[in-house]
């Protein structure tokens, strides 16, 4: 099954201890209790499980084994191992987060012999402008955003984050826009969170046709989940439905049949269930079956959203062909390979013009 | 097991040529992405694995081998042989939506060689109303409503469409309702969405002994999904829960569970999960089991919420009898029976006095 | 597998007629339908299919048959044989509600034949104030909590019955609390439902290192259940996360998976699917699986939230062991082992200091 990890970010570049390890196995950004281990988890269990033998131990081995047969053999050669195992012939990279923490786009392509193409994180390229002024702000982003998007396959957005899927569905006014660039800058250009800039930036980017990624579901404690369930955007799809432009909902999770509905509903969504499977580990195929219940099969793509330890690269696509295999075990052979194309990598062959 | 389907639509009359027919395979109303096909869903492959053979062709035929074959059959062909392969004893079928295009009652359950009455719905009778003002609107809608129900088995409620199951949970006061009915009456009597009118219809089918079904959960894209939880109808079924009138909450999915509850909570609550078992094709006994965990088996019913195609009326009960015998499968042989029976028909002929 | 529950109330004292029976296999205060019967749903089949044997009677008996031998044993016997069937080392039983009607700890011990403490429901013990002024409230609550907190294990909030989870997250000051119960006061004491009150309360046990278990998720009609959605308290654990005080999430059901988001996003966050495991019956294992997917395994604890029938109590372990059996059969035999000590039991041992 070929696939296209249509969101994800760098494999980690440095060596990882237990601590550091474990930190990258959860959504928290906090230790686990005295005395309970970071790997007690459903994603701490398929690390053990599948990913172990990539390194040469046994399934199932202890965390501490695992973790010295890393270190003995280097990131370089972890990384190596783990991205070409996964299968994967391009990786479209969200590269706007802890960029300096993780393997860069041409490295990473020559670790998994793999093709990759940059994601364009709105707000990350947004708070890069240097030397802006109010009035200048929509007109600088504009011509940033030209350099930035030269050669990525996208956008996206991390509103899910900062306000909330529930935002004003319409785009500001060039003058709102003004007034919010001069509250910002007032305020130290702190990290961008201002409501009218945040639905600037997405409307942006859907003025060029996207595709537009947007974070929905879970992540880490700085979100609101209840805030994150797609269904709050549906005034906005409802908007933009004839503009051209796709709209990628990523990870969804717990939000994933809604966001099913949605994909069923407007022509132009699409969704994902990255870092969802990965966190489930064997609840994959569970997870990965609710999302196809109601979206349309040229409606789901595939992603890991993996983030530093290239475990996650890895894991993300043997869990999702094993779950895949067993959903499409119940329809005829011939659906499952056309429905195996499509989601593995048609969909976004076509959506990301690739 | 003996069917009744206690909320669906008629068949469609005419032909159907392939946009049409992958027109009524999915709520949107929006064609797929070009070189995409609208039979690539859980549905689409739902049709051709159980209606083929009905049309005598091979399981998991051809898109276009299955339309030549139901374009060479014809309409009448076509939907006598579906319905009766349904073998439901009753249909109560909702006429108030696209009714030219359907069969009506008689032609219906002549094809279907079944029993057909009739489900009222409320807003389409208001808005047939003639010559009314806004003093009279009320006795006029009661008077239509008499004749409306004569023979009918219950009343439907479509306000998750025109407003949002957060409805105010109240019966309005006869003054406000001649004010609003005057406000629609100048705005020109477009589509009933006055919140007070829309609650006054809804207070008059309760106050008449109901039952009153409430589309809940997934449609088209006309809906706001997130409104259309059950759970925001809780201070109505406070409020309505000791006045006689059976609540039937449709479809539900995805908040299939949040119904459940509200069956068990509530005396007079009931639920199905139609309309979301043939769109999920394989995956129906996921959604069964799920409906069935805190709802008591008395108030629980079978639905196709079948619209146009008749292969929707014979998936329903197809999809339904393959996922209540897997469900049922957990339990003894004598309990599995019992059960099949109050849900299959017993719980529709109990609240409609069938 | 060794058992905990650290979430129940205890077993009822006297005989139970049909009627009464069937009012405690349901959250409902309503009867059933005229001719429906309260066994028929997942709990009553799970009480014949399991409890039967321990009253020495066939699996799937009747439900007459079931009663009958019953009252034959006597409630002492009845509850004997099945508190001590569940083998359940540790209850720690809510005494806070309706107490006349049900054993106290000793009793609830001698009958078990385990170790029985107490969690202490903060809201009983605010309305069980005497002789308190509005300026006095406070360290009133504080003295009497002390008395109430000895020898007990925790304490629990019902806020979600009396206000919902999306109380104000931040605790109130002296003067509000004392403006607040002067108000409550002047109204005759009623029950507690007060917000600055009920936060008070919280903030009292959370001020004293906790742990603290809320209500959330389905329960009686008294509930408006939208509003017992954990996801809700997202702020109040925010703003709770670095007090050393846990915070249990009990039932959770249908807002599980959310729950386990909350598990794993913050330090401090426990769960359970108590109460829903036994109303799911058959279906707990899809219900405990789905607890499991986001949940590190150090943050999810076993309780059966039991209340009258010592049926609740057995059934809760009964199916919580299968189900858990079910859930682990997915990883190593020595995973599955560690993960059944920490759930069963060392998670509430390190919880609660047992």
């Amino acid at each position: 099954m070929r696939l296209i990890d249509h969101h994800c970010h760098g494999a980690v570049t440095g060596p990882l201890d237990r601590a550091a390890f474990e930190a990258l196995l959860t959504e928290s950004d906090r230790p686990p209790p005295p005395g309970c281990s970071g790997f007690d988890s459903q994603l701490g269990f398929a690390v053990r499980r599948w990913c172990a033998p990539v390194l040469g131990l046994e399934a199932h081995c202890d965390p501490g084994d695992y973790l010295d047969r890393r270190a003995e053999l280097g990131p370089d050669e972890v990384n190596r191992r783990l991205l070409r195992a996964a299968e994967v012939e391009v990786f479209l990279v969200d590269s706007g987060y802890r960029a300096g923490e993780l393997l860069d786009g041409p490295a990473m392509a020559a670790a998994a012999a793999a093709e990759v193409r940059e994601i364009v994180r709105l707000e990350a390229v947004a708070e890069a402008l240097d030397g802006v002024s109010a009035a200048g702000f929509a007109d600088a982003f504009d011509r940033v955003l030209d350099d930035a998007a030269a050669g990525a396959a996208g956008f996206k957005s991390v509103v899910a984050y900062r306000q909330g899927l529930d935002f004003d569905p319409h785009p500001p006014t060039r003058r709102e826009v003004t007034r919010a660039a001069g509250r910002w800058l007032r305020r130290g250009r702190p990290r961008l969170d201002d409501p009218v800039l945040l639905r600037h930036l997405i409307w942006t980017a859907v003025d060029r046709g996207g595709p537009v990624q947007f974070h929905t579901g879970f992540g880490d404690p700085d979100l609101d989940l209840a805030r994150g369930d797609p269904l709050l955007m549906t005034s906005f799809l409802r908007a933009t439905r004839d503009r051209g432009a796709a709209v990628l909902l990523l990870h969804c999770y717990p939000f994933h049949r809604q966001a099913g509905y949605l994909a069923q509903a407007f022509p132009h969504v699409y969704l994902d269930v990255g870092l969802a499977l990965n966190h489930v580990g064997a609840r994959a195929p569970a997870v990965l079956a609710e999302s196809l219940e109601l979206a349309p099969f040229h409606k789901v793509l595939y992603s890991s959203d993996a983030f530093g330890p290239a475990e996650l690269h890895h894991l993300g696509a043997v869990l999702f062909r094993q779950a895949f295999g067993e959903v499409a075990g119940q329809w005829s052979k011939g659906d499952a390979e056309r429905v195996a194309e499509l989601i593995g990598s048609g969909n976004a062959r076509r959506v990301y013009r690739l």
